[in-house]
């Protein structure tokens, strides 16, 4: 049977384990495979475009798993369906005969997954005293980011600034279960930005947005770009990206989807696992901009399902579907479908 | 919601509704797509591969909907891990926001449709006075094709040869429900294969086999090779293909997957879709032999997806699973994970 984990018991699942927590256990599961990054069959996600957004796949396997996850984007689905912008679910199977071993939302677990993956990123690139942090875009991912950095990074004080204020309330109010957060509203981007160590930007406009300029950016800062994520779609003023050093997750996929799209092909970039592994450095000195130009690689899914089920089937918890048949007579697939009669189950 | 059926809920579906006329219904709705073929955005399948097998994932678009199918080929599975050699599972979602309607079991369905399109192309391409089918490997498959050439192309005798004559009587037993159908279980493929007017190979083993040979082949003949469907996994001996007018669903993934792939770049094919909108002809002469090379392509998953959420919606079958969140402010995923809590739904 598939375990199978929907939108309420993994939102159980995290505030259970704990948000923090979750997020910095993850951020330690995505790493253990961003070490081993050679083993792994990457490639770009597949995306079907429409006018208003996309839909995506991300697999990725090595020799023992594979995972892929459906992901959506659509900026303006909060105003054209109440709906969020991000979708997305994905599965978990053994490589070695294909059977699905875990179904799972993946649109909690990808705010939770892009947290960590900042984190990762941080840990490896932000100078070390870094104390506060400029969080433009304060929607969905927001949250997460915010206590990623606090639980994990040292982070006292959130400069938050979306151009909504009543979105940056909502994430304030959210983030009141960790008083000794302190957050800050600003009235602009540049405000937010000002003393800033780090910078986090999950804004969520499909839109080339030059949302973060060079007048902001002071030395030694950490720029952590989660919200330039598609083809037309970034952040940084393109001489911001050229100034920095930048890291990246996958580069054929950054080169695409990043911020450095904006860039000419073949500007420099540098791989975050082999930040990782140690073979090439992070941060030069105390005085360099560092970028991550995070996109979101299937890897980083790839984890959070490993995570996901090995916390699943400790504690229990979801329910096992039958998602694909395991026949007495593997070779009898009508008798399968003919066997076992049960009463079709009805939506009450 | 999200209407998720599992493989019990398809099984009884499908006999509910009659595996007969499950096929004809199905056939149909293929047949409507493909006649709107170009309206659709296609790609080969995205494959992950290892040494016993091959995890893919099918997508395809329009501007209305999006569907993609999981799917496994691992033709060990039987022999190692009592499994069968295919898994499916897929996703209709809505193209305007990315929602995903139905998550269905597709292994049952995927039987069903490979059916159902072996149908929709006989139909097109085969002599209409056919009466007997050979039918080569006696598998999962195996009488799903029978059933859909019985009921729906007039074929009153299937001459079954199977390497393992345990698996023909599975089939033949298995086909006891339909007395007016005559089986003759042969002790070899050229026995099966002589005077039939079809045939059909549903064989699985990942090689490049040479199950249907020159000898066999008979003016008029209508080939129905489906087992022949991934790199380095045919059934028919290249002569066979040379000497056969080619039908294929999509070319560039028939080129890679299909019989074909024995032959040269750019020898003759001729696709099915133009065949049922009327643009090309289909069969020229009553001699000439057809060969229909099937690999299987996303579109007849998609139209699958599309019948059976349109079934369980009007007969209300199947449950609704919160497999994304729909909070009742989109941008405050946070408060949504936080809100209704519920108990962890932990495994009895």
């Amino acid at each position: 049977m598939t375990r199978f984990i929907d939108v309420p018991t993994m939102s159980e699942l995290a505030h259970e384990i704990g948000v923090d927590v979750f997020i910095g256990q993850l951020a330690d599961q995505i790493e253990e495979n961003f070490k081993r990054w050679e083993d792994f069959d990457k490639s770009a996600r597949f995306g079907a475009h429409c006018e208003t957004g996309v839909i995506e796949l991300m697999p990725v396997a090595d020799s023992q798993g594979y995972g892929f996850k459906y992901v959506t984007g659509y900026p303006d689905n909060p105003d054209n369906f109440n709906m969020p912008t991000v979708f997305g679910f994905g599965t978990l199977a053994d490589m070695k005969n294909g059977y699905p071993l875990l179904l799972s939302e993946l649109t909690v677990a990808t705010a939770l997954r892009t947290a960590a993956t900042s984190l990762m990123a941080a840990r490896a690139l932000a100078r070390k005293d870094s104390k506060v942090m400029a969080l433009i875009g304060n929607g969905s991912q927001s949250e997460f980011q915010a206590i990623a950095f606090f639980a994990h990074l040292g982070i006292s004080e959130i400069r938050a600034y979306d151009i909504d204020p009543q979105v940056s309330q909502k994430m304030k109010a959210n983030l009141a279960e960790y008083p000794n957060l302190k957050i800050t509203i600003c009235s602009s981007t540049a405000e937010a930005c000002k003393g800033a160590d780090i910078i986090t930007t999950v804004t969520a406009d499909k839109a080339a947005a030059t949302v973060i300029t060079k007048e902001m950016i002071e030395p030694g800062m950490h720029l952590n770009a989660v919200g330039g994520d598609c083809p037309g779609k970034t952040e940084l003023d393109a001489q911001v990206v050229r100034d920095a050093k930048v890291f990246v997750e996958f580069e054929p996929q950054t080169r695409i989807e990043g911020e450095i799209q904006q860039l000419e092909a073949g500007s420099p970039t540098h791989d975050l696992w082999k930040v990782l592994t140690g073979q090439i450095a992070g941060r030069d000195s105390a005085e360099q901009v560092t970028l991550f130009d995070s996109v979101g690689f299937a890897l980083e899914d790839y984890s959070t399902l490993q995570y996901i089920y090995k916390e699943a089937i400790k504690r229990n918890i979801g329910i096992d579907i039958e998602l694909v048949p395991t026949p007495d007579d593997p070779k009898d697939l009508y008798g399968h479908s003919r066997r076992g009669k049960r009463k079709l189950r009805r939506v009450v």
